[in-house]
């Protein structure tokens, strides 16, 4: 395996050379919104210039290269998550889209009254508020997976939780707020038994380790973009053939028809039954490029490097005083995620003074209310990493963080 | 009022100098996506060096630039189509999610077995299909308003269609096949006396004339950037902040909700309750860029150009022997997009043949097929002029269109 050139992954993102309040850009919101290299500005800025144009609509020369574009990234995608066929990857306009489109319609059509959908404690909004209300209009259960006392999902509540009435298993592939990656395959493996089907959110995974949806055995997994390189505003949704061609569609428009007259319609074949008006094509072109931006680094190097990072970090932080670390503290199964809180620091406070250091975090509960509430916080700071980070980062962070406390400490 | 700079404008637009299979491009396909001038294609590659971040969700200096830039473009939404308050515009992927929102909240909440719903004969399949499957669903009934002989919108059926039943009227502002402009206002007028509110879809009348959504009376307003010089994959609804209100969200996830526990959400204020998940943040930037573009012309400049070429357009296609135009054939009241078929001959093989000579236009139903079967075709040529499309490009079309006249004869 080759060794990761940091310097020359650093060189490819001009966002990185930017000065914040006076002070080097040390962007750790990586959770958020990862940046974006060269070769996918690039790539997305070609496009426009070269070949835009609608897609699927026209037969004319610029229509057709955009098309043409457009399912090369489709392939480029399916490979990307070893799904079995392209017709298994929907482009939507994001992981939130891609979650709420398999709750609208095939949590509509196939969960009734009485049934029970079974997700994680550590679900971030968008994949919990989807099935919180499609429980509430089925009058179906939702039951929650509890964690173990280090932040991991407890796979013998898993056991219990998941029944013969369960008829969908929905969790997150890496949680946004603890970093710890959950065993997709087992759980999948334990709704299978029972007939339910597997709902991934792979947000904060994908781009960081490899996907292989038919190794983990999920029918849906859903992911952005934005936090693997691409642009924000595009997302895929991949679902199983067998499922996604008994679903009916949500939204209605352009090119998901095959015929329409004055009262009835019918659909298209999947994928393009599920993508109505005109998607967000550059994006795409975005996606595709940062896919090879991937492969070309190769996952083996990223996931090595992440380890690396996320040990000297757990190590550097856990070395710091009063502060209070939120999830596993073993790099284990684990991405370089890291949410804490400085004792009696708010956290909006202390992620204003990373900030005029120069170092961009969040804070705040993360789209993950009834997990912050489990923590018994309103709010954590968060530090996420990315594969243009480094250890140096690491040491500015602590050494903001030692400098927020003495601040506040000189205060009391 | 300045006359408009054409050759300035063509300037602007970088793909204008592209070859297409050894001709000069004239592209004619801008009732599917307009092309994107310098000022925006800029905008957005800076946004991407410069501010990149996630929006609402961070306090950090990059996440803070961020959101006040796409905030600033709220309000530049706002004062560009007059809505009365910036809480009235929401941010969507484009035209055709902008419309399945209102079929989705508004319709899924307020429509009721026995309601009529009225549309029109000249729908999208995007204002058709989700009044007719919301219809379907809540055994209401749908409604059309016919067409005159010269492909207008028959006012009288329309006074006759719109009853004391009718809770809702959609119309398309500016027809994606005839080119005709719609008299919303009066048909808002027509709505509002019974009680019904108007949707309307703005697709391909913003950035060609200007909207006033309050003088026009619109309940709901839709559009999308793509069309109007913006990126594709981002859109706006606007509606009424009373009826927004009382509104219930569609998609559920990050940034829409005021608080989240394991069984219950309450949702955040108008916009944002609508807003779920990351947005298309470059494409937002885009279209504030796209709005200031439009402005430095002036709508007074755009559409005195726009009626000269229709003008121009129209007395040339209409000597044409052999060419069927469909839709109106004066220019009042009218923009340039002409759909039309050449006897005998299928609209595909003279697509096919404009092409070779780099003219770009589009052949099919254009999502528009109850229209197509009032017309009595399977499919059309569609030819749709913008602001930096010349006479010229009317002159090189008129040749071609004769040029496969010929070509096809001397088959015969």
């Amino acid at each position: 395996m080759d060794k990761i050139d940091i310097e020359k992954i650093r060189n490819d993102f001009p966002i990185l050379k930017k000065k914040i309040n006076d002070e080097k850009l040390i962007y750790l919101d990586n959770a958020a919104t990862v940046q974006m290299p060269k070769e996918v500005l690039t790539a997305c800025d070609t496009f426009y210039h070269d070949a835009y144009s609608n897609v699927h609509r026209s037969s004319h020369t610029l229509a057709i290269k955009a098309t043409q574009i457009y399912e090369t990234v489709r392939k480029k995608v399916q490979k990307f998550i070893n799904a079995a066929d392209t017709s298994e990857i929907i482009f939507t306009s994001g992981c939130t889209a891609s979650l709420n489109l398999v709750a609208l319609s095939w949590g509509e059509s196939f969960i009734s009254a009485g049934d029970e959908i079974v997700i994680t404690a550590m679900e971030h909004h968008s994949n919990l508020i989807p099935w919180q209300q499609l429980a509430l209009r089925k009058k179906a259960k939702l039951k929650f997976i509890e964690l173990t006392p280090d932040g991991r999902l407890d796979m013998n509540d898993a056991a219990q939780k998941i029944t013969s009435k369960t008829k969908l298993v929905a969790a997150v592939h890496v949680s946004n707020v603890l970093g710890v990656i959950n065993p997709i395959k087992k759980l999948a493996s334990l709704a299978h038994k029972v007939g339910a089907i597997m709902v991934v959110d792979g947000a904060q995974a994908v781009g960081h380790i490899p996907i292989d949806v038919q190794q983990l055995e999920a029918d849906f997994y859903a992911f952005s973009g934005h936090k693997m390189l691409a642009p924000t505003g595009v997302g895929v949704l991949y679902g199983r053939k067998y499922l996604l061609e008994k679903m009916t569609p949500v939204m209605y428009g352009g090119e998901m028809i095959e015929h329409v007259s004055r009262f009835t319609s019918s659909w298209a074949e999947i994928p393009f039954k599920f993508e109505a008006g005109t998607p967000n094509i550059a994006g795409v072109r975005g996606l595709g490029a940062a896919i090879d931006y991937l492969n070309k680094i190769s996952f083996q190097t990223i996931t090595e490097y992440e380890q690396e990072l996320t040990d000297c970090a757990l190590n550097a932080l856990k070395k710091i005083t009063a502060l209070t670390i939120y999830g596993p503290l073993t790099s284990k199964e684990r991405l370089p995620i890291f949410s804490f809180n400085l004792d009696k620091i708010h956290a909006h406070d202390l992620a204003t003074i990373l900030d005029a250091e120069g170092v961009e975090v969040r804070a705040g509960h993360h789209c993950a209310e009834p997990l912050m509430t489990d923590l018994g916080v309103i709010a954590t700071v968060r530090a996420s990493f990315y594969i243009y980070n480094t250890e140096k980062d690491i040491d500015i962070l602590v050494e903001a963080i030692e400098k927020a406390k003495d601040f506040f400490n000189h205060g009391n």
